[in-house]
């Protein structure tokens, strides 16, 4: 099969240089494929694409901001504009639903996020000044001037695609050329964004090498690729297997990579707040836990339930839902392969099956909704083995017992990017909290009361990471405007240099409102300005 | 030999478990064994260690910051009370001189960046407290609730020593048990500090086991020891060698670890400098590369001269001092005999001697005071060679040229810590500045204009950092309050959490005068008032 689509390399659409092979997307609903065939990159593709991010990496760290700025609300435009073709596009290539999950919230998501980053480009956010006058030192965050390698997920078409999402917002904002990995489980889609991307960067008048993207090429270039020290770091959202194979070559040639890799997201239904509504509690882990069929790295995975009568009712209205859901289509064969063997894993380490465990008899790649239990005691017999993230709509729910059972079991887990714990609004379960919530803190990035994982907010207070194997570093985010943007960022000090040679945020003046920490205090003073 | 010495294990002073030997340190002006046997740990020391620090952590991070505060001020003023006696130990142990340099210098510092940490923590600076009111996130950096180990190095016996250092003091201050590895060449200087600080947690009302030292171990065991998943990060500084086994291990195990590796600092003296100040520019650098016997990170390590009458006078001047310079001790037989082969190494790659190269005649561990020089194009043909590290009072001048040869000088270097570039204060070699500067910028941690890179201030603008190999990461510093303890910090978001359940600076009510980003603007009033 010869490779009808484009690369984006060194600034222009051009056929693969060397194509491996070709592939083509799947409609998940009735496993055919569709649309044209996208080149499997070889060696030369990937090291042409790395020789011209790192030829623009100087020029696209002393551009001015406004126009990176630019270009990135420029690209969010774009993106809004062509709404409807990128639904449809998506829609077709992953099925999820286009409303409202492409159209209303992931696309303007998407869109919004690349607008904060230009924010914190316009106002220096993300670079957090700090002066001393007493020491004539001066530092902030700068660009790494060097390409950032990005692999996008399957699961979000546009807010984590390589090429738009969170990790290129961020990479881009802090004046970094960034080399796009696209997920092949939605080639076209990534395709249209990134003509949008290359229009936009002509538009702004940014390096033409800046944005990059390739479809798919083999893990061991992968591996190859993220050892080579001429990256300035990496953002990848993934299979942990995956990931790790690369974090290992990363490491080894000193390359951060950001790696957001399994999670179970652990969800702790304290009794007070069982006794309350279990009932509507049971809804709310349903609808969480298969909208998007499950497809969620903040998918709600394991469920501790207190035990008593409401907890039963909680089981018994959850399993009766699971239990009527209609298979909904995943994103791949993959996905569904690797779910089958997951629930078997679990069924095998000693969970039972409340409701579903099957692939179902539906045209594509489906699986129903399922969920297992297990008692606490065979949970913390067997915790590495169930605690194993089975990535679709399943859940596993955990039999509580008394206050020292669920400590236990809190410490059980290992890191995570959430844990949730819901509590009664009386306040009766506040001293469960006190005893639960701080050894489920340490192992999470994200700890939530009284909603569920999914719905991930781009806030300067979102912390979507957590300590390994969650990710790869736990004082990072992959979420979350400036502080996403720090992954990409160097620590620049500067020592005794002339204002007019220093950085415009880092001069006496101004340039802004930019609020900087002068002497220990934020202002957006002037240096000098008695504060 | 059988160790006299006591180690400070699980809170108590008590004999090594299985020690595997002992070591005595050595007078390096004579090259004699002095003071007490000291054990090296085998591996059950490593273990209780380990176990003791992570059963403490909880609690330790549930400590009030008032009290780790109290713990770091404490600590700082038994230090400083305690002057005669460390003073009179370290210079024993490390022949540095006592003054300036340990009692006035470095003892003084020491204490102060404890005191620095301590208002990091009574201030709640460090943990960066973001608030989003129209999501219900709030977020803070926040203990590991892990133990960090710290692998302190030969040249700062107070500075950075492993009990009392930045990484000492950033680690507490950020509320994880310290298991500090003392280095082998100033045990007693560490056994003494050890012993301030053991009394300070007891005064202090931490729990016991919060800081524990060793003071030797078999490298193997090192590595065993990084790769320990209980460990929440690492902070190391010496040799690149140890440094790097250390990191894979950690890498592999998902631990963080802040490695401040090997720094060359190149120097850039551009024409117009030179032409105003060539002979004061060589004392400066003569000064800077042979105070403490060169044994510092930030050493003037290469310094690349511009060509011309001016530059010639620099290189004679330089020459000449270096020339008639005193063979002063260095810290051991092993930095002695790595600085030989160093140097060996420097020569064999095309380097000629113009002062100094051998180890002289002196009694004990010394080594000439060495000045090498090269011409441009020799340094570009054998770069990696001749930018390796060699730890002591050497450096290596190369010939500058015309500006394209500058410039490719500076893109020849890996990472450092540092570079420096002196210019002219008429603004004449600005516009050399501008084309040697950005290459050197994205190279380093700190860019430096017309002073010396040794001297590290303790400032929160300061980078005490830079890309690899340099550090492991270029995004944190190792000195500098607040910064450096971000180190060993854990980014924590809560979500929709009730106020009384947060931790105390997210709440709405402002605990301090506390700055935190409430909605985009740093502020200390509490939530909800209009800003």
């Amino acid at each position: 099969m010869p490779a009808d689509a484009k690369l984006l390399l060194g600034g222009r659409w051009c056929a693969s240089l060397d194509a491996a092979g070709a592939f083509r997307a799947e409609d998940p609903t009735r496993a055919e494929p569709i649309g044209p065939a996208f080149p499997i990159s070889g060696a030369a593709d990937l090291e042409a694409a790395l020789a011209a991010a790192s030829s623009v990496a100087v020029e696209l760290a002393a551009t001015p901001p406004a126009r990176i700025a630019d270009f990135l609300e420029r690209y969010a435009t774009a993106i809004e504009e062509e709404t409807d073709t990128l639904v449809a596009l998506a829609a077709e290539e992953t099925a999820l639903p286009a409303e409202p999950r492409l159209r209303s919230v992931e696309l303007p998501r998407t869109s919004g996020q690349l607008r904060q980053a230009a924010r914190a480009v316009r106002d220096y956010a993300w670079t957090e000044p700090v002066i001393d006058t007493a020491t004539g030192l001066r530092a902030h965050r700068a660009p790494l001037v060097k390409p950032v390698l990005v692999f996008g997920p399957n699961n979000f078409p546009f807010a984590f695609n390589a090429i738009a999402g969170s990790d290129f917002a961020s990479a881009i904002a802090a004046r970094n050329p960034v080399i796009a990995k696209a997920h092949p489980s939605h080639p076209a889609t990534s395709r249209r964004l990134a003509e949008l991307a290359h229009k936009a960067l002509h538009d702004a008048g940014l390096p033409a090498a800046s944005v990059q993207m390739l479809y798919h090429f083999d893990n061991a270039l992968g591996v190859a690729l993220a050892g080579d020290a001429r990256l300035g770091a990496i953002g990848f959202t993934g299979s942990r297997a995956g990931g790790l194979a690369l974090k290992v070559a990363a490491d080894v040639a000193g390359v951060p990579m950001y790696a957001e890799l399994s999670s179970v997201n652990p969800v702790f239904l304290l009794p007070g707040a069982l006794a309350e509504r279990a009932e509507s509690l049971a809804q709310e882990f349903f609808a969480s836990c298969t909208m998007g069929s499950g497809q969620f790295c903040t998918n709600p995975g394991i469920v501790v339930v207190a035990q008593g009568e409401a907890g039963d009712t909680f089981v018994a209205t959850a399993t009766k839902q699971f239990a009527s859901a209609t298979p909904r289509p995943l994103f791949s064969r993959g996905v569904q392969e690797n779910l089958a063997r997951a629930v078997r894993d679990l069924v095998d380490a000693g969970a039972g099956v409340l409701a579903g465990g099957s692939k179902g008899d539906g045209q594509g790649y489906r699986f129903e909704p399922t969920l297992l239990h297990v008692d606490a005691a065979t949970f913390l017999a067997h915790r590495e083995a169930l605690q194993a993230e089975a990535f679709g709509p399943v859940s596993l729910l955990v039999s509580g017992g008394d206050e020292t059972t669920m400590v236990a079991i809190a410490e059980a887990f290992e890191g995570n990017l959430t844990a949730t714990l819901y509590r009664a609004a009386d306040g009766s379960d506040d001293a469960l909290w006190q005893a639960v919530a701080p050894p489920l803190r340490k192992r999470v990035g994200r700890l939530i009361a009284n909603r569920m994982p999914t719905g991930v907010a781009v806030s300067p207070a979102m912390n979507h990471g957590g300590p390994y194997p969650a990710t790869g570093h736990p004082g990072f985010t992959a979420v979350g405007m400036p502080t996403a943007i720090h992954r990409f960022a160097a620590l620049h000090s500067y020592d005794n240099v002339p204002d007019a040679l220093l950085p415009p945020e880092l001069r006496d003046r101004n340039p802004g409102p930019v609020q900087r920490r002068i002497d220990g205090r934020w202002t957006d003073a002037d240096v000098g300005v008695s504060r």
